[in-house]
């Protein structure tokens, strides 16, 4: 048997990590926490950290410390690491098709009948089958409809269609009809403020439409829930949503920090890094052993922590520093950070959050859901 | 605990094959085995397959029995995978540096003593500090100059270099020294014939003075050792390359497709997809549940192994795919196959192969070095 590697222990140094890892900042992770739960405050509304970023339950465990009302997440098997970690409210904030997932969900539900378990749909076949799963398997479920709100991928697009779901989920007794889905995700990376907020603006008022249509069904809707980390503060503010989603703010990314921020809104800190060792040095040239199995480059090239260096090329397994400018010597052996361009990809790639505080490893906390792509 | 799970069991059919999944095509695989291994023939070159793209012992071993004299990898975790499962001969086509990635080898090394394990090196200080490792942990290593033959990546540049690191590694009785490691990796995708056969009769020039440089120092060199899928039939034909690491020709993808095809090369297919399911269709809109958790997009977006549709967006759990002319109709649930753009970082997102042969699944074959970035 391979053994099993962990790049660090409790009370190493940061400079004394192997590498590629997965930096965690804890002070700027705490930070970032605080700042949510006093958002949240302020704001009058419930968040519901999405952990498809961090696919960690420790994590997890911290946002509903904060006051999180429970999490998102994206895959069954994300929510059967969660739900098996101890986490008792669980969201996810997506459809399935199929029967082999659709039975999946069903002997989940089943098997953690003290937990909330929310699955999103946008269409009757999958209602109506999913119920006779979950009946047959004895499993409740949470059911929302996805609303499309501008993301032009999943969900239905019109008030009329949610109120056809909404009459099929409530006939099925093993479903609790719970309200809207309604994720502007494309929204989140728009650079200006006025951009987010007109998108939300737009997503809300679709989302209130369908809410008075269902009222006039005589069918209740009690959480209206979307929102990331780029426009929560919008979903929050238009009183119509009453729940949010953020899931990067607690690690950040360079395509999250090219946002304009909104001064009514919190600023978050970049509290993940890869650390990297120079694995080699050529006058102005420091070759890292971290490359696009350390990082996703889907929103652009990871930024070194550091003045001066510039990444010049990425391959599998290498990254490519040269000299810009002023900044830090570096020589054969010594490691770097650098901050990720996209936070959820990145952390997929990895078996372990090195969580570090003031240069010292404070804990390893595994991402149990790496690779929950089913 | 979670329930482990995987995607298919043997004898099922493609279609109900969960999703998203790596599928591997066993008829394509084994053509493209096949031909490598008839191509190696003809060239009279040693084949020693990277197995970085595919991180997986089963398939290993088939390029093995196929004639490959061992395997290529990255990284010492990945050695100490392939190792463990039986490979007797695995070269780290790379440098590592820091007292416990050393450390590591030099006891991995001293676990395997009937196996050939090797290793680059392009520092003087490293060859030290490894060398006394591995007399410590009674560790016996093969050990490779890594010459830049135009990587600009690692590497010594000049036939001095290579002369005083290879006086230096012949001193220590642990080492065997190999010869040398020279790999034009960006020369790989170059799309033009003549543009990449140029990059490597460079390549063999500065590889054949080290060797001379060697030779007039009284040292042997007995390996030449580099090329990857795009140009190993030009090192093979340069005559001074005796050993070639092609390492994607086995699954291929989108980016080696675009390649202008050289003529006197074999061709390979692709034998690699991403199996996804339709998890909503709303006109010429399909979304499929598989996205940038299920593939990489740093070489590209995948493409549907299917005409009239055409990838618009992907998100990290999502691809919409959307109409663009005559191809197959599309209806919620069904399953279809995307080829991936670069075939090493996808594979790593996995743990599964699913290999299928004729629209059913022969065997699951673990990535087991999937994420062995240490």
């Amino acid at each position: 048997m391979p053994l099993q590697w962990i790049p660090a222990a409790e009370g190493d140094r940061l400079q004394d990590v192997d590498t590629p890892a997965l930096i965690l900042d804890l002070e700027r992770f705490d930070a970032n926490v605080a700042r949510m739960r006093e958002a949240a405050a302020h704001l009058n509304v419930r968040v519901r950290p999405h952990a498809k970023s961090h696919k960690c339950p420790e994590i997890a465990r911290r946002q509903i410390a904060a006051g999180g009302v429970g999490i998102c997440c994206q895959k069954i098997g994300e929510a059967d690491v969660f739900l098996s970690r101890g986490i008792g409210d669980v969201l996810i904030t997506n459809e399935a098709v199929g029967d082999r997932k659709l039975r999946r969900l069903a002997q989940l539900a089943r098997r953690y009948p003290d937990a909330r378990l929310g699955m999103c749909v946008d269409d009757l076949n999958v209602v109506e089958a999913l119920a006779a799963l979950c009946a047959s398997e004895d499993g409740r479920l949470d059911v929302y409809v996805e609303l499309d709100v501008g993301q032009n991928r999943c969900g239905v697009a019109t008030a009329a269609e949610v109120v056809a779901l909404a009459r099929a989920i409530v006939r099925c007794p093993n479903f609790t009809f719970m309200g809207l889905h309604g994720y502007a995700g494309s929204a989140q990376h728009r650079r200006g403020v006025s951009e987010r907020r007109d998108a939300i603006v737009a997503a809300a008022r679709a989302a209130d439409e369908a809410r008075a249509a269902l009222a006039a069904a005589g069918l209740r809707c009690d959480v209206i829930t979307g929102g990331g980390t780029g426009t929560f503060v919008y979903e929050a503010g238009s009183r119509i949503y009453n729940e949010v989603q953020p899931g990067s703010y607690v690690l950040m990314d360079t395509d999250y920090a090219c946002n304009e921020q909104d001064a009514g809104a919190p600023r978050f800190e970049h509290a993940l890094f890869v650390l990297a060792s120079v694995m080699s040095m050529r006058g102005d040239r420091a070759t890292l052993d971290a490359g696009l199995k350390a990082f996703s480059t889907d929103s652009g090239l990871p930024a070194p922590a550091f003045s001066g260096w510039q990444v010049t090329n990425i391959s599998d397994e290498h990254t490519v520093l040269h000299r810009t400018g002023a900044g830090p010597s570096l020589t054969l052996g010594d490691k770097v950070l650098l901050i990720p361009s996209h936070c959820d990809p990145t952390v997929n790639l990895h078996d372990w959050f090195v969580a570090v505080r003031q240069g010292t490893v404070e804990a390893l906390w595994p991402v149990e859901a790496r690779g929950a792509v089913f």
